[in-house]
């Protein structure tokens, strides 16, 4: 049953031997990799908006600005990560530069800031893209979380399929997105050419704040999401097919072109045609309005807005388990999510993400505006820490031309930092306290992490190569008996043919019961094969007076090794039987094995089962 | 933390020696046994008004009738369970004499209804108790429900601390109850005889169906409750100081002639006086306003009510856990059953009986009145039972005067029996088919568990009383390795200890590094010691290439017995270390302890646990 469910929802599982093929071109990995930072301009927009509209005409009137300073930094993160992909054809993600080239604890630190960016961008997407469909059908809004949830699952879904299904399937909404875009902004061009500018201050509603720097540079923070996700293709640079660094750096250009046009088109008609949003609508939504109305194109605009915000979600799925993954191979996190799973992906990082992302939005109410704040602080902290890595890496490397190199990192090393500063101290109140507060935190898991693997290894390593094994552990065995049946006779004929010595234990759960046992063992002769030792129950429980006893006969050990504990088991042949037994077996067992020795000595424990037919 | 909670709640545990000393004298017993029985003219009142009222003042004229009627019952079952008592000393239930008397069939009849009735007893009194609260303190309606189960759980605890401290917390409200209403029936006839007869016509609602046999009967049915419980005392004997049976039967016969009073008493005020109640009153809150004003003693009363009932609900409490005890000793009911908890009591039974009468509360409601159609349907149904195995067992004993006891319990057998159809038919619709489909159902059950029982004794009982262990199992180990450490050459000490075949089996979770295993193995000089079987998992699971491998190993064994199986398994220190490693060696034992070899044999597992010290 469960596993037809299973095959069902994520298909059968997938030989090893079929990875190689699981690789992306280049129009695949653009609609795999790109989407985050494509969509992102769709929150970066509202944000924007959201940002100036408080000082009325007066503050919208910036938003251009505000979209070329961004763009700015765009095309400086994408010159610098091009010269990452080439130093990293692995796949040079800000924690593998970062761990390289500053060491340890920066490499840490972008690894946190990494996976919380991950979780975050999911969450975001989600709840933009909601947003985008509520303003075409109002009746939504109360429905936000809801819907976000049912699309992390499906995308969930999705994923654990597989790369390349995710890939394809991601393919569609993407370029739909690009071309319907591109199509609104000519054709906006064209209406602004013909009506000519728009008048905010007709619209706009009163200021209620005076236009500051600090307005300014919060905008700034917020409308820099727009950046997040620029990274997505440098980390994953080997699911590309080969030349693999060739083709990430041409997917990236264009990445980065496409996104330019998009981001400064729409906020440049938006402020040009002197557009505003209402409260129950983005501002994206409104510009698509004012263009086409409320007819069909409108709706087109609205659905391509969503289903690429949906596929940006998908961008988490592609990075989080990869990064993950490393993080848990150098130790630094639960080996589990090394495992590839049945479909040949990350499945544990995969749920671990959807758990994380899903919580997120019903935590802050599937409302993207709340979310934002906490989402670019960690990005631009990975932007900072990989720049500067690759600016050490140039400097060691020193290959021809390196000063170049170095600099141009160090520009976007400068430039990221700064805006990192910006964005912690301006949303610091508004909720990137928790990111900035969270980072640490995880620095130090990451660290216990990686101490108790070592401490393991320690543990389990071996003084020399080639161990001496003596084969001279003479057992004894010591099993409790209940009464006299098959299942003891199979389990003393085991005892006595591996074991020389060999202890019977009743434990009397009745009083005065003890007598009458040692009779039957000894009228069944089978005292000649193991000695029975009776012990009393006061309280009339199994597992404490049998483990005294255990400890009694430990200290009449010669080799000081604990002595052997056999439980005789049987197992009932239907299900429902269990209820109708006391189930001693299992909490003995565990009993056995998590209670340590004195001396930290192994005790064997060995089941016996007894397998009844009906 | 766990035994600190449970020390506090339900005390320290209590040495099997104790036993003797938590028998119950007869002022305790009375107050631990009779309330079910005396505390049932609480609903029954209640039932003959909301049977009568219907018809109004001309229906509510036959109340002192049919209480009349129902004390008759009760007279005549007294004088047979005197008898039984003095039959059975050790505890004369229906269902030991049904089944001693009449066979097994009967007996299990009875012991369906008798487990039925202990739960809907416990239901009915918490509900009709809160009834009488919400009497006096009409807010509380709405919260019917809640109150009687935070009742529930309040006697659930208490006796799980063990029998003696319920039978002392009991006594008081016990006498209380009675002290109470025996004043306000002397007080009632004052009252009577001063003011004379009151006037139904004055006050009773129009009626709204004509005084028919059926509604006469439909009343007399849920008036019979109030003699549910009236055999609890003859279940119990073996509780009593000796000399039991005496002692049981003076208790008994106090019992009766108080109920009676109590009954007759009550019924006969509330008609004389001519007391109608309201729809958010029980009859027995309207009677004594009526007496008393609203004032303190009207108070008192209610809350002596209310305290009775809660005992009342108490002797299920002592009633199912053995009886339920003693069908599982017969083995129709889980052994659990049987066993004495910490503090000497069935524990076990003490939560199935909380769970299921929490359950019916929950159901219907909170509310008594829906609950008492299913309630006369068992106990008259037992009653019926118990006498007619008394008759059989006169004939059989014929000891001095038989024919007059068979006699005696013949009238009785007789007379319950026309009550049982009476009740069945007339309340069938309202619930009481319920009940008539449940039994046939319980004592499938209970026939089924037999078998199982039969099942397995037979299949583990040895041919010969003094069965040939021959010590000569030559044990094949085989051992999952995933590399070369100190936990597995612990284990592999202990392998080739015990065992001359030993093989280790590599799974190759990752493909190509079996090569490498078995480089290092042999580098290593393991192969002196075990031979390594690598085996390819193309789908990078673990357990299924295992025991597949298994399977091979087992078709290659000589005396046609499986390998068997060694699992090193190393305990981390501390508990969230379990998280970072992947729990393979749990999933593992149980697919090869629950999955059965082809011929049954067993399969041997063993544990070698290592442990990690940091």
């Amino acid at each position: 049953m469960y596993t037809n469910l299973r095959n069902l929802l994520i298909g059968s599982p997938l030989p090893t031997s079929t990875t190689g093929e699981r690789r992306l071109d280049k129009v695949r990995a653009l609609a795999s990799l790109s989407p985050d930072a494509l969509a992102s301009i769709a929150y970066a927009n509202q944000e924007i908006f959201l940002g100036l509209v408080i000082a009325g005409a007066a503050g919208l009137a910036h938003s251009i600005n505000l979209a070329l300073v961004i763009s700015g930094l765009l095309v400086l993160l994408t010159l610098s990560y091009r010269q990452t992909i080439a130093a990293y054809p692995t796949g040079g993600g800000s924690y593998t530069v970062a761990r390289e080239n500053l060491g340890e604890l920066p490499g840490l630190v972008a690894a946190a800031a990494l996976l919380i960016d991950y979780v975050l961008n999911a969450a975001v997407s989600l709840t933009a893209g909601v947003a985008a469909l509520a303003s075409a059908f109002p009746a939504l809004w109360p429905y936000q979380t809801v819907l976000a949830l049912v699309m992390l699952l499906f995308i969930t879904l999705i994923n654990l399929r597989g790369v390349r299904e995710a890939g394809t399937a991601m393919t569609i909404p993407v370029y739909l997105f690009v071309f319907v875009y591109l199509g609104m902004i000519a054709w906006g061009i064209g209406v602004a050419l013909v009506d000519g500018p728009g008048s905010l201050e007709a619209v706009a509603p009163a200021p209620i704040a005076p236009v500051t720097i600090f307005l300014l540079l919060r905008t700034f923070a917020a409308g820099a999401t727009a950046l997040t996700g620029v990274e997505a293709i440098s980390n994953a640079v080997p699911i590309f097919k080969p030349p693999e660094a060739h083709n990430a750096q041409r997917t990236m250009a264009a990445m980065a072109v496409l996104m330019g046009v998009l981001f400064i088109g729409t906020v440049g008609l938006t402020e040009y045609l002197g557009i505003v949003a209402g409260p129950e609508e983005t501002i994206l939504s409104a510009l698509a309005r004012r263009l086409f109305g409320s007819g069909p194109i409108y709706f087109l605009i609205q659905v391509a807005t969503l289903l690429v915000l949906v596929v940006a979600a998908n961008t988490s799925y592609t990075g989080f388990p990869r990064v993950a993954s490393l993080i848990a191979r150098d130790g630094y996190l639960p080996r589990q999510l090394r495992t590839l799973g049945d479909r040949l992906v990350f499945s544990n990082g995969i749920l671990l993400l959807a758990g994380l992302a899903g919580l997120l939005i019903i935590i802050f109410g599937g409302d993207s505006h709340a979310l934002i704040p906490l989402f670019a602080v960690g990005a631009f902290l990975a932007f900072t820490l990989s720049q500067s890595g690759m600016v050490m890496h140039w400097r060691k490397e020193r290959g021809r031309g390196w000063q170049a190199k170095a600099a141009l990192n160090g520009v976007g090393a400068l430039a990221t930092g700064v805006a990192l500063l910006v964005i912690g101290a301006s949303k610091f109140a508004h909720g990137a306290w928790i990111v900035i507060l969270l980072i640490p935190l995880m620095v130090v898991v990451f660290r216990n992490i990686h101490k108790h693997y070592n401490d393991v290894g320690r543990q389990l390593r071996l003084d020399d190569d080639t161990p001496e094994v003596g084969c001279t552990w003479h057992p004894h065995i010591v099993m409790p008996v209940a009464g006299i049946h098959r299942g003891v006779i199979e389990a003393l004929t085991f005892a006595c043919s591996v074991a020389d010595d060999v202890t019977a234990v009743y434990v009397e759960l009745e009083p005065e019961t003890g007598e009458v046992m040692r009779e039957r063992w000894r009228a069944a002769g089978l005292d000649r094969v193991a000695n029975l030792v009776t012990v009393p129950s006061p309280y009339r429980s199994l597992i404490g007076p049998f483990l005294d006893e255990l400890d009694r006969l430990d200290a009449g050990q010669k080799d000081g090794r604990p002595v052997s504990v056999l439980i005789p088991e049987f197992v009932p042949a239907k299900w429902w039987h269990f209820l109708l037994h006391n189930q001693t077996a299992l909490p003995l067992k565990w009993a056995l094995i998590y209670r340590r020795h004195r001396q930290g000595k192994s005790r064997v424990v060995i089941d016996v089962p007894f397998y009844l037919h009906q």
